[in-house]
């Protein structure tokens, strides 16, 4: 039998998940397999596909309509212990959005922790309640499996408290309005790869670009989250596929005023019909964009670079220089086009671009020499999250206390 | 008798004016005196005082607490006329906030054209309706006096469309929703001081702080803006006396949702009880915060000078770099404190700091050789309207129409 972890990030529609192998001999947990449910609000459709050979037989299919989060998690749980190699879940890890100002660390998640995190609901409403939804089903379903929460904002417990206030009164800022910073387990398993490619420099001043469906960027230092774009929610800083990015509070309270809007409807404009998909009217997937030749495309690409642009400038402020630029996420990965923008528009700190590196994606995408050199760096939070798990997981029950756990039931 | 302009500046409750002798052969007016009504909303009170030797007697007097704007006016306009030396009054001019989408450069105020500004203010609520006020108060009394309009919107025309687009749907930018930036007419002044100072630098790439009880930054580049830290309203960018700064949007809905926030509650809070004295929970006044030993009054300060450094890193990249910094408003012509400290964060952009200059209010408060020399230049927008007026009165109404003017009654 192998010791196996199951990785969960869910959202509001859709869970993704990775099932790891755990060594034997220690080392870094491997990935088996990776899933990903669709559709769960309507007609909900799993695939799965193995990672290692052997690691079981590739499914695409259909399930229960009405079986939520419970029926996507039963067949995941069916399809792992009919795995040919014979494997016993000893732990789950779930990537929750918002550990809110009292968890930053990965944490046990017992009943009485997971309420604390539903309090937390109102910081995130878009993401927490779906991250929560799945760890509760396999509460039930699974009352002995361990389970373990890692949480996107804290990478960022590490920003000094200036950075995190707004100016705001100050009973406002102590009720936990302040900023948070979102991405942090794709930023901390970048920074986990940094001395790879920089060596020594690695604990340097380096900026992370997190660019995706939604972005965000963040200033290290001595592998250390410095400051970040995002703030007290996820839809601060860079424009992102359907998100404004920041934008002057005057215009809500115009809104507000002069248009009657109300929370909910400010709130799918923000989040849902804005950024790209706004800006271009054709669509939030920079993929398509790049590949049209419509004007308001090409406007939609051209505002993503230049507050991106903008955004390092102010993070190279936070960390007095810049070191590296590190490039991930979908769009950081794959537009070499978005890269190579940014690159060009930043020689003034220093960047410079290899373009033949830069259409292979890299990982370096600076010439030999530039003073300040770029990488591009695939994430994978999910790594992250099953290191956490399996080091919570070894470090719970405190021996000395001894007896069976119960707090995960 | 001499040639007299009347430069108006009105707020909520308070009308600042400067009286101006144009000078018989040609060169700047010269102020003759200026004055302040404050207490508009109760008790209103004027005190005027001379600039020049025989300008008139200094005066300090209450007013009709029922007289609003029109008494004030009325008052000033005796007092003018009263002035031993003979003064004809040939032109008011006038700081409008906001010129919207379609007004830039100074514009002779006619009715339609105070009918079209007025349709502007709910993009500025808090100020515009006050600007417009005395246009209409000296319409009704003075028909033949010809009113000009010079906006602290105009100066950022030349931002390129990409910077002053939010990422929100194109319906809502077509309707207006956009960056405008403000404060320009006090850009413009520094700007028309820059080749005194910096020789051929001028034409550089210059950020321009404007810190007073309103703060906000412009970078310029061959005298021109390139962008700046307000947006669409007088709210986003650096933190202010009273007013946040930019903020999460999030924070907003937020307040909305979980606190029943309306707009006027809102803009309440961001606008009159954030800032400076939000966050010191002391006061809005930075001279009070830097003579106060509160841990809260030294919060606020790092706070304010914290995100002008940030800011400027943005602006840097918005120019590709500095070539020299600019202090001027309120609190960037007198803290020598706050610029200390901004300056010494952003030696990583190559600014020093001489402190004795610096302590000396400048002009100069770098040392030779500094790679971006910082300077600290007394603002004067009243100068900068009367000589937009003095050149709008100069070229209209066109010779070839002919004709009395009557546009202006």
């Amino acid at each position: 039998m192998t010791d196996a972890l199951l990785i969960l990030n869910a959202g509001s529609t859709s869970l993704k998940f990775t099932l790891y192998a755990v060594p034997d001999g220690g080392g870094d947990p491997r990935p088996l397999a990776r899933g990903r449910a669709e559709g769960l609000d309507g007609r909900p459709h799993l695939r799965i596909r193995a990672e290692a050979r052997g690691a079981g037989e590739a499914i695409e299919e259909d399930l229960d309509p009405d079986g939520g989060y419970e029926s996507v998690l039963a067949r995941v749980l069916t399809w792992t212990e009919a795995h040919g190699a014979g494997l016993r879940l000893i732990g789950a890890g779930h990537r929750i959005v918002h550990g809110g100002p009292d968890f930053a660390a990965p944490v046990r998640l017992t009943p009485a922790i997971v309420r604390r995190l539903a309090a937390l609901n109102p910081l995130a409403p878009l993401h927490q309640p779906h991250n929560l939804a799945p760890v509760r089903a396999l509460a039930h379903s699974h009352p002995g499996l361990p389970q373990v929460g890692c949480f996107d904002t804290g990478f960022h417990a590490t920003n000094a408290p200036l950075t995190s206030r707004y100016a705001i009164p100050r009973a406002l800022h102590d009720l936990g309005i302040r900023r948070y910073g979102f991405h942090g387990l794709s930023y901390e398993y970048i920074v986990s790869t940094l001395h790879a490619h920089l060596g020594p420099a690695a604990g340097g001043r380096v900026v992370i670009a997190h660019l995706g469906g939604g972005a965000s960027m963040c200033a290290v230092h001595q592998g250390r989250s410095v400051a970040s774009t995002m703030g007290f929610s996820a839809l601060d800083g860079l424009p992102m596929a359907t998100r404004s990015g920041a934008i002057d509070p005057g215009v809500l309270l115009y809104l507000m005023a002069e248009k009657d809007m109300r929370a909910a409807e400010l709130g799918d404009l923000l989040y849902r019909r804005s950024g790209l998909l706004g800006v271009s009217g054709i669509s939030g997937d920079m993929r398509r964009l790049l590949a049209s030749d419509a004007a308001q495309a090409r406007e939609a690409v051209d505002l993503f670079t230049y507050r991106i642009g903008r955004e390092l400038g102010s993070l190279a402020a936070a960390l007095g220089g810049l070191d590296a630029l590190i490039f991930t996420g979908g769009i950081g990965e794959h537009a070499a086009q978005v890269r190579a923008r940014v690159i060009e528009a930043a020689a003034w700190l220093g960047l410079r671009l290899d373009p033949a590196a830069n259409e292979a994606d890299g990982p370096r995408i600076s010439p030999e020499g530039a003073a300040v050199p770029a990488f591009v760096i695939p994430t994978d939070e999910d790594l992250i999250i099953a290191r956490h798990t399996l080091g919570v997981l070894r470090t719970w029950p405190p021996r000395h206390r001894g007896g069976p756990d119960r707090a995960g039931a």
